[in-house]
C-alpha cells in the first residue's frame, strides 16, 4: 500500500441554521480556510451516520465511521466501555457501563453521579475489581473518565437477558433497582441473583473505603455504589483493520471512541492533555497523528470531542470556536504532510444542533481530499456548501469503504 | 414535543416534460409562488416512493409516506380497503376489494362497475353484510366510493392462497371466475369453496334487491354481483403514530388514503365536500387541517387526489390547474400558521405522467420547510428545480423519518 490517509472526526459538529449566527450553522459561520481548501480538492457532501432521519449515539456513529453496520453489531454500550477501558472481552462475559453514585443506607439513590466525582476513581474501581460472586464469577472494574466505570462479569452461564440496576435520571430518589430475569431461563435468573449480590457487596466495600471516608470529611457525596446499565456481550465482529489489511491508529481523548477504535483493530493513542473537553490539546493531537503517519500507519484517525459538547450546551459561539481551532489544527497538519501521498478525510459521528441540545438525524459535512480523487469547486465550507458534492446523502459506512478503496484495501468483488 | 408538522400530499403530481406545456411538467408550468417560497426555506429534492424505477400504487405509495416498508407489510389491497371502510380486521380474517358489477343469469360479466353505480350502494352492501357461509364464516361488506366495496370473510381456517373472482378488465364478457386453491391445502380448498358459494348467494340476494329492481326500471345496469380481488390479511405492523409517540391526523377524501392513515394510527377526518375528485373542497381541507393543528395534533396529513386523476385522464392543463389550486390552498394555510412552530412538508405518493396515463417509477417533488431546517435557494418550483436539493434521491420512508426526527420523535440508536 503506497498511500496513507488521515481521518479527522469532529464529534457532533453538524448543526442547523442559527439566528444568532445570521442564519448560518457554526461551521458555515466559522472562518475555516483550510477545510474549504481541502474540500475543493476532493470528494465532499453531507453524509448520513446511519440512515436519513435517525439520530445516533457517539458509539453507534463511530461504529459506522469504522465500517460496521450498527444494526448488525451493536449490542449495547457496556461492551464498548469495556473496550475503552482496555478490557479484552470473552464471549462468555457480560459487560455494563457503570456510574459511581451516592446512595443512603437503604440503597436509595441520592446522586446518580456521586457529585460528578473526578478523583481517585481508580482506587475505588480497584476495590471492586476481583470480587468473586457466589456462582464463581469474577468482577472486572476499570475507572473511566469522571464518574464513569466499566464493569464486566466473567464467568460461566451468564445471561444478558436481565434488567439492570440504574434507576435512570427520571427516578433519582428511588432505590437501586433489583436486577430481574427478562426471560424465563435458569441462566437469566441466576445472573440477576448475582448482580443483586454484587450491589450489596459494592455498598459494603465502597462505603467503608478510605477515599469515601475522606470525601465525607470533605463534605463531598461518597461514591458508595456503582449503578449498572447498557448491558451487552462481546461484539462479534471482525476487526476492520485486519479485514482490510491495514495498520490503523486512533488519536483521541474520548474513551468510547478509543474503545471502538480498539475493537476495530486500530492501535490507540491517548495523552494527558487529550481531555475530550473544550481545553483539549489540538496541536498535541495533530503532532501525534502526524508522527503515526510518519511511523507508517496506513490510516490514522484523529478525534475531537469539543464540538459535540458545545451542541449539548447550546453554545453556538463556542461551537464556532471549536471549528476555528480545528481548522487551525488542520493547517498545522497540512504543513507536515504531502497530499499526494496522504489523503485527508473529515467527518462527524452525528449532528448535535445547538437548539436541540442533543443529537439529530441530520447528515454531517464530510470530505476526502488528496491524491487524484475527483473534485469540484466549493463556495465555502459548511453544511449548505456541500450539498452538491459527490458524497452527498451517502452513509458513514459508504464513506469508510471509499477511504479504504483509495488506500486500495477493498477486495475486488468478482474477477 | 414542542413543534408540529403539516404534510401535504399531492397524489400523482409528479410528471415528465410535456410539449403542450413548452416542455415543462405541470408543476414547473404552473405558477406556484407559495410552494416555491416554502421550498426555498427548507430541505427539498425529488424523492422516490420506494425504489428508483419502481412504479407504485396509491396504497403502496402511502404506506411508504407513513413510514412502512411496503416490501415488508403489503399483503394486498383488500385489507387496506377494509381499513378505509372502518373495519377492524382480525388475524384470522381474509379481506378483498370488491366491485359492484352487472352479470347475466349465467354469471357472465356484462359491466365490471355496474355502470359506475354511485347511489344506494350502502343498501346493497347491507344486504350482503352478515351472510353466513356453510363453514360458519360470516361476511362483512361495506360500500366505499362509487362501485367500490370492501368485503371481509370472518371465520376459522381461512386461507389467502386462493384465486379471486374478478375476471379483470381484459376479460369482460367472461363468467365470474371460480375461486380455486393456489396451494394443495385443506384450508385453501375449503376457502375457495365458500367463496364460490358466496358468489352464488350474492347473485340471489342482489338480483332480487329493490335497489336493483328500480335500476332495471330506470334503464340502469343492476349491481347484482360483487367481483372480488386484492385478497390479503391483516397488515401485521405497528401503528406508526404509537411507535413514534405522536398524535397524528389525516384529512382526506380518498378512502384508501384514509384506510392507510387509520392503520398507521392517525385519527382520520373526512367531510362531505372532500370528493377525492377535481371538485374537492381545497379550502375546506385547509381549514380542517389547520384546526387539527390548533387542537394540538403533532403531525397533520392533508391529501388531495385531483392531480392523479388528471394524469390518468391525460389532461395536462387540468393538472396545471390542480397545482395552482393546491398552491392557493397552501397560501391560505400560510396565513394561519407560524413556520417557526409548525413545519410544512409536501410530497406525492408517486408520479402519474400524463403521457403514460398511469403511475411511473419517477421520483416526486418534495420539501420540508420551517423551523431552522437547513435550506438552499430554488429558482422555481417543480421537478427540474429541485434536483440539487438535500432530499434528492432519498425515499419516502427516509422522508418520513426526517419529518419525525424534526419532531424529535425518533429514538436515538445507541447512547
Amino acid at each position: 500500500m503506497s498511500k496513507q490517509a488521515l481521518l479527522i472526526i469532529a464529534d457532533g459538529m453538524g448543526d442547523n441554521p442559527i439566528s444568532l449566527l445570521n442564519g448560518l450553522t457554526p461551521l458555515e459561520y466559522a472562518r475555516t480556510p483550510n477545510l474549504k481548501e481541502l474540500a475543493s480538492k476532493g470528494l465532499f457532501g453531507n453524509v448520513y451516520p446511519v440512515k436519513p432521519g435517525v439520530p445516533v449515539g457517539t458509539d453507534v456513529g463511530h461504529l459506522a465511521i469504522f465500517g460496521y453496520d450498527p444494526y448488525e453489531v451493536y449490542t449495547g454500550r457496556g461492551p464498548i466501555e469495556a473496550y475503552g477501558a482496555g478490557i479484552d472481552l470473552l464471549p462468555s462475559d457480560i459487560a455494563f457501563r457503570g456510574n459511581f453514585a451516592t446512595v443512603d443506607d437503604e440503597l436509595t439513590v441520592i446522586d446518580r453521579r456521586a457529585g460528578r466525582i473526578n478523583q481517585n476513581t481508580d482506587e475505588l474501581a480497584n476495590a471492586i475489581d476481583g470480587i468473586v460472586l457466589s456462582n464463581g464469577a469474577r468482577v472486572i472494574a476499570r475507572a473511566l473518565s469522571a464518574h464513569r466505570v466499566a464493569v464486566v462479569i466473567r464467568g460461566q452461564n451468564l445471561s444478558e437477558h436481565i434488567s439492570t440496576t440504574d434507576p435512570g435520571t427520571a427516578k433519582e430518589g428511588e432505590r437501586v433497582q433489583q436486577s430481574a430475569a427478562l426471560v424465563e431461563d435458569k441462566n437469566a435468573l441466576e445472573t440477576a441473583k448475582i448482580i443483586n449480590e454484587l450491589t450489596e457487596k459494592m455498598y459494603s466495600v465502597l462505603s467503608l473505603h478510605p477515599v469515601n471516608q475522606q470525601r465525607i470529611l470533605d463534605g463531598l457525596p461518597p461514591a458508595n455504589m456503582i449503578l449498572l446499565r447498557g448491558i451487552g456481550r462481546e461484539i462479534q465482529a471482525p476487526k476492520m483493520a485486519e479485514s482490510f489489511g491495514i495498520r490503523g491508529a486512533c488519536v483521541a481523548g474520548d474513551r468510547t471512541v478509543l474503545g471502538i477504535a480498539r475493537m476495530a483493530g486500530l492501535d490507540v493513542f491517548h495523552q494527558e492533555g487529550f481531555t475530550a473537553g473544550y481545553d483539549t490539546d489540538y496541536i498535541g493531537k495533530a503532532e501525534l497523528a502526524v508522527s503515526k503517519l510518519k511511523e507508517g500507519y496506513d490510516w490514522v484517525v484523529l478525534h475531537v470531542k469539543a464540538p459535540d459538547l458545545a451542541g449539548h450546551d447550546c453554545q453556538p459561539m463556542t461551537k464556532v470556536s471549536t471549528a476555528i481551532k480545528l481548522d487551525m489544527m488542520v493547517g498545522h497538519i497540512l504543513q507536515q504532510i504531502d497530499l499526494e501521498q496522504c489523503y485527508i478525510g473529515y467527518t462527524s459521528d452525528h449532528s448535535t444542533p445547538c437548539d436541540r441540545r442533543d443529537h439529530s438525524g441530520d447528515p454531517v459535512p464530510t470530505f476526502f481530499a488528496g491524491g487524484n480523487v475527483r473534485s469540484l469547486p466549493v463556495e465555502d465550507f459548511g453544511e449548505k456548501f456541500l450539498v452538491h458534492g459527490a458524497l452527498n446523502n451517502l452513509t458513514a459506512i459508504d464513506f469508510f469503504h471509499i477511504q479504504m478503496d483509495h488506500l486500495e484495501a477493498v477486495r475486488k468483488l468478482g474477477a
